[in-house]
């Protein structure tokens, strides 16, 4: 699984890296687990439930509370907030732009999934708005990036990506640069930079473009992930991205199409071993 | 699979009959695998995941966008709209009657599924309000057609069809000679009919009554067969109900119950090959 | 599986009782198999899913249907009505209100999940106000119930419960007798008492707590159980509780993780048969 070629290291610089990341993954996932942390999400209709159960399968606590009221009690309570706009009305954007500020004030890492964030100027700018928050993280694929990035309405193709992640790390560093988040752009292989340092993480499967919400879940669990450390929110984001890839690659093992995958990817990352992701995580440094 | 009763043809000119669905409906499903149409559903909170994953699974590319604001920008990128009042209240309506009507400027497609339509007066009202803004297709049960077509209060009970899609015949012709729409009833039989032709498609199982969201997500995938050849609606409305019937036949062949039955027949339409659509197929001219 | 601790009954004696609940859940179960109760339910986006197929699968007909608009044409219609505030926004209440009242009025049983009531100050003055509504029976877990009966904001961790459910037994008996309704604890023993009597339902499994939704949905079971007993609201809660543990521990023994638990849980819940009742019914009074 070594990838020598974008990184120009000896394989056994290379592997100390690779056992490096196993070692940072596998911390984040048993943090996640013995700490529960507290994921408010204030999500889409598609994702809820699967966001929910991939977040309880990684051992956090999910909570999908997104009441303008009830925002000032509740949010201080939770360890994160994970924002997505996948279903966005003009009612619901004062919640998340309150969530987002209350989770500043308090000190708690919040993460952005700028859904469809070209499709409609209703859209680019109500993500804007959310992205001058200042997010700890920002996931989304390609198209949504390099929207977000040329703060421009492009010709992205509804919820999917007519961009291939690795096109978009330009865009994914000037906006990592601008905003002071990290950027995370999902695809063949999942991308992370602050700006400066662009990690690839390569887990994961094809099929999982064709279940909904999957996107959707692994930024819920970034959430969780930056949650336990939310001083390395760029490590926090390369172990999640790789950790749901790695439950899909064992799901892919038993699935029979898109339905099978989805039952399967939620019970792997439940049962996901440390061996396991010693074995089968590949990220690496990219510059 | 010959019904020489209902269409009083020899068996030979019934097999060819057989073969020409088997061969639009394969057309179709092919055409959307490659053209991936976009298809904006504003639907019910209970469906869009089941929804979302059908559409996916048979190569179509979902988005669940029901903003009233972001309707004029992303309307008219969609190539089919499907509208489901399922869990309507009256906030949501606005935005239906716009996105129908920007389909209509756009001379896309759009499809109605008019859930408990005679579950109360709001909602029947709402629901021929839709109506009137000529629906390509129109799906629904029983006594959902009965109520539109009646435009009167009936005793439907819930979600679930009191009567059986035959008893709807000539409501469902009379809905489409007024409305202008392709109607489509889901029953044991699902009927298709153009106020003049009325085509029955035999494929599914009785299980799918169990399982919640089918009779929404079987509206989605004809959109996306609709998408893919907009002049001849009532083809693509009998391929869709047919292909997903024929998934859950497939599916029904491994499922222990209703929930395994769910993924099992999103697995199928998304392995669904030539051969068993011609082998399986059940398709026939009922006048 | 008999409890003599707790019952201080002989081993006949309590032979009996479980006799007697197997009975008793059994009769339940055929009778909505049966009669199929129209069940309402005004609920969270993150469950209605799952509650939807809970309860098709048990043979009920659920109806999702939250518009203040149809609450006069629709609830008088419905057997039964479940009220849950998991996603509680301002505007969604008052057509809780108006749905328990309009219950209320026709004579039909309603159940409340009071989800995440100490929260926030926000949904603790809904949730009681909907107390004050009379509900038949009120089914939460320990942290919940605490916060109905002490009335004020206290340390629940988003969702999930930081109370045993035994713990609550006080407070339930309380809340029982103060509101007149049933109060069921979800925990690793389900309680369920009337202010005086107090049943264990010892069915169940652990992991049901890594999947979302399944408090949402055995409540949903209540409500069609208490739909086909209304004056046996004890009885019947105590039966769903246990049913529902029952379906979760045949599904246990095939499952791999939460997702398959979740499918294997529904498929159960539409086999399940008299034998399998009698031989793993756990509940016995606790007092």
């Amino acid at each position: 699984m070594e990838d020598e070629g974008n990184t120009g290291e000896s394989p056994q610089q290379e592997h100390q890296h690779i056992n490096g990341w196993a070692s940072i993954a596998w911390t984040h996932l048993s943090y996640v687990r013995q700490n529960s942390p507290l994921i408010q999400c204030i999500t889409n209709f598609v994702s809820m439930d699967l966001m929910a159960n991939t977040l309880l399968s990684a051992g956090a606590s999910p909570a999908m509370v997104h009441s303008l009221q009830e925002i000032p009690d509740f949010t201080p309570h939770a360890h994160a907030l994970c924002i997505n706009v996948g279903t966005l009305t003009a009612d619901w954007l004062p919640a998340m732009k309150k969530a987002a500020e209350v989770a500043n004030q308090s000190n708690k890492p919040w993460v952005l999934d700028p859904v469809a964030a070209g499709a409609s100027g209703f859209r680019l700018r109500a993500c804007l708005e959310l992205v001058g928050l200042r997010p700890s993280v920002i996931r989304g694929n390609g198209s949504e990036i390099i929207a977000l990035s040329k703060a421009s309405v492009g010709p992205t193709k509804g919820v999917d990506s007519t961009h291939e992640s690795t096109d978009a790390v330009e865009a994914a560093k000037s906006l990592a640069l601008a905003s002071g988040s990290i950027v995370a752009v999902s695809g063949a292989v999942d991308i992370v930079t602050d700006g400066q340092r662009v990690a690839g993480a390569q887990n994961g499967v094809a099929m999982l473009q064709q279940i909904t919400a999957t996107g959707c879940s692994v930024t819920a669990l970034i959430a969780a992930f930056v949650a336990v450390d939310p001083l390395h929110a760029f490590e926090a984001t390369a172990s999640a991205l790789s950790i749901f890839g790695i439950a899909a690659e064992i799901g892919m093992d038993v699935a029979k199409g898109p339905a099978s995958l989805r039952m399967h990817l939620i019970d792997s990352l439940y049962g996901l071993d440390q061996a396991t992701i010693l074995h089968r995580i590949n990220i690496t440094f990219l510059s």
